[in-house]
C-alpha cells in the first residue's frame, strides 16, 4: 500500500482526535420540537456552524497540520481552495505559527480572501481554471517544500472529520441514521470512518444539491463521475469525489438523496427561522432531502450534520434586491 | 403590602424555576474568542434566542399560567402585547391547555399575528393606541374572568425572567458583570433579584438605546420617566418601566448605558456573522455598550444576555432593499 493510496483508520481517529483537541471546539447538538413536528422524526444537529473558523473543515486541517513534523511544518503547508478549507488550513496552521499557501482563483469573492488572510493564510491568485490552480500550488512546492493539505483526498484530513460524528454518537447513541452534505466526501468520508467502528448500524445518506448531482450518478454507477462546472448556491458542494473519499462512498453508504435550489434555500431560511442559527447552504441540503423523504425517517433518531456558517449576510437567496 | 405591589422574592425564583422546568429549555451559554478579543473582556452569552418561541419571555409567562389555580386557569389569561410576550403567553397557555387573550393593534406586522395564532393564541385587533389596547384587555377579562398577565409589571413574570440570570451564574460564577437590554425592565428585574441573592458582587448594567432612553433618564433622575413613542430598530425596548421594575431598577442597577441605532446594528451583524447565531435587534444592544465602553469592561468576565432571536429574515437593517 503506497502512501498515496492510504485509507485512514479508526486508530487514526483516535490519534486525530486527541491531536486536534486544543484547537476545535466541542460543537453542540441542538435539537426543535418544530422541525421534529413537521419532519416526523427525531433530529439532532450537530452544529458545526460554530466550529473555529465557521465550518468542520478545521478538524481535518488542524490533523493534518499537526501531523506534521516539526522540520516538514518548518516549510508550511499548501493548498487550492476558494472555500471553507482555505480559512481553515490558514487558521490551523496560524495556531501551529507555521505558513499557509493558499491558490484562490483571481474571481474568488473578496470576502472568502478577507477570511483567509484574518487568519494569517497567505493568498496566491491564479486564472480560474483547474489546470492554472495546480500548476501554481506545484510551483509554490517546488519552491518551498511546503505539505501540500488537499481540502479532502488526504487521510489526515479525513480522519480529522471523523471526530465530528465521533461526538455526536457520544452525545447522542444509537442514532438510526446520519445525514451528511456531500461535495468532494471529506464529510462523508469521516462519518462512514467514525461509525462503522462505532455504531455500524447506523445508516449514513449523502445529501446532494440536484444540479451538482456526481456523487449520486457515482453512486448509482459504481465508478466516479465527475461534474464539470456545477451551478448551486451550495458552493461547497461542487467538487468532486476523489479515490479516498470514493473508497468510503463505495463500500459505506447507503444512500445518495437529491434536493432541488428552492429545497435547498426553503430548508437554509427555515433553520435560521426556527432555530436562529446561520447556517451557509451547503449545510442545509440534509434538511432539504430529509423533509422531501419523509416516510424514510419517519420515527428514526436522524443525525444532521450542520457543516458551516459561512454566508455573505449581505447576499441572502431569499430576499430580493 | 397589597397585592398590586407585591415584590417578588427569591424564594419566587426558586418555585418559578421548578415550576417551569418542564416548559422551557436551559438555554446553553456560548463564547466567541473573536469578540473576547475585539473587546478585550471575557464574554459568555446567554442564549434566549433558543428559548421556547424564541425569547426570554416564556419563562416568565410560563410561570404566571402554572401559578394560577385550576379555577384561575379555566378562565384563560389575558394580555397587550405586539411582541415575543405575546407568543411567550400563547406558547404557556398552549402547554396548560387553556386559553389565551391577547389584544394587538391593527397595525401589527402579519408575522407577529401568525406567531401567536400558531401557539393558539386568539388575537384581538384594536387602534393602535394606549387606551384602545387597555380598553379592550378590561372589556375581555370583564366578559371571561381571565387573568391578566402584564409583559413585565407583574411579580411571577418578574420572578421567571430571573431564572435566565440563575441558569447563568450556575454555568459561569463569579461574573463580575452581566448587561441585559431594557425596555419595561422585565429582565433586568429578574436579574437584579436572582444575581442580588446569588451573586451580589456581580455587577448589573442595563443597555438601552439611545432612541428610546427613558431608563435612562429615569435611573438619572430618580424616578419613573416615560418615553411617548420612541423609534428604535429594537422594538423590543420602546416600552417603559412600571413600579415593579422601577422597584429593581432604582434599587440594584449599576447603571444604565445607551447605544445609537448605528452600534445596535453593527453589534447584530458582528454577532451573526462571527457566532453564526440569530439575534433580534434588542438583544445586539448589549454588545453595542460593551464596544463603546471597553473599559469598563476589559480584563473583566462579562454575561450578555441575548434575549431573542424572533426577527423578521426578509427584511435585515444591514440590506437596503
Amino acid at each position: 500500500m503506497t502512501d498515496t493510496l492510504y485509507i485512514p483508520t479508526f486508530d487514526d481517529v483516535l490519534a486525530a482526535r486527541e491531536r486536534i483537541a486544543p484547537y476545535v471546539h466541542r460543537t453542540p447538538v441542538l435539537t426543535s420540537s418544530y422541525l421534529n413536528e413537521l419532519t416526523g422524526a427525531d433530529l439532532f444537529f450537530k452544529c458545526e456552524n460554530f466550529q473555529k473558523a465557521g465550518a468542520f473543515k478545521a478538524r481535518g486541517a488542524s490533523n493534518a497540520v499537526f501531523s506534521l513534523t516539526d522540520e516538514q511544518a518548518a516549510k508550511g503547508v499548501a493548498t487550492h481552495s476558494s472555500g471553507n478549507h482555505a480559512q481553515s488550513l490558514s487558521y490551523a496552521a496560524g495556531r501551529r505559527g507555521i505558513k499557509a499557501y493558499v491558490v484562490m482563483p483571481n474571481n474568488a469573492p473578496e470576502a472568502k480572501k478577507a477570511g483567509v488572510r484574518s487568519y494569517g493564510g497567505e493568498i496566491f491568485e491564479c486564472e480560474p481554471s483547474t489546470t492554472a490552480r495546480e500548476a501554481m500550488v506545484a510551483e509554490i512546492i517546488a519552491k518551498t517544500g511546503a505539505d501540500m493539505i488537499h481540502p479532502y483526498n488526504d487521510h489526515r484530513v479525513i480522519a480529522g472529520q471523523a471526530t465530528c460524528s465521533m461526538e455526536l454518537q457520544e452525545e447522542v447513541p444509537d442514532l438510526d441514521a446520519i445525514v451528511a452534505p456531500i461535495g468532494g466526501g471529506g464529510m462523508i468520508s469521516g462519518t462512514c470512518l467514525a461509525m462503522s467502528t462505532v455504531s455500524p448500524a447506523t445508516k449514513i445518506y449523502a445529501a446532494e444539491p440536484k444540479n451538482a448531482d456526481d456523487a449520486y450518478r457515482s453512486f448509482k454507477a459504481g465508478r466516479i463521475i465527475e461534474d464539470d462546472a456545477p451551478q448551486t448556491i451550495a458552493d461547497g458542494l461542487k467538487v468532486s469525489l476523489r479515490p479516498r473519499t470514493w473508497h468510503f462512498v463505495s463500500n459505506y453508504l447507503t444512500d445518495v438523496l437529491l434536493a432541488s435550489e428552492a429545497e435547498i434555500i426553503d430548508a437554509m431560511f427555515i433553520t435560521w427561522q426556527r432555530m436562529k442559527i446561520v447556517i451557509e447552504p451547503s449545510s442545509s441540503v440534509p434538511l432539504a432531502t430529509i423533509l422531501k423523504n419523509k416516510a424514510l425517517f419517519a420515527g428514526k433518531r436522524v443525525g444532521v450534520i450542520l457543516t458551516g456558517g459561512n454566508v455573505d449576510l449581505h447576499k441572502l437567496p431569499w430576499i430580493k434586491q
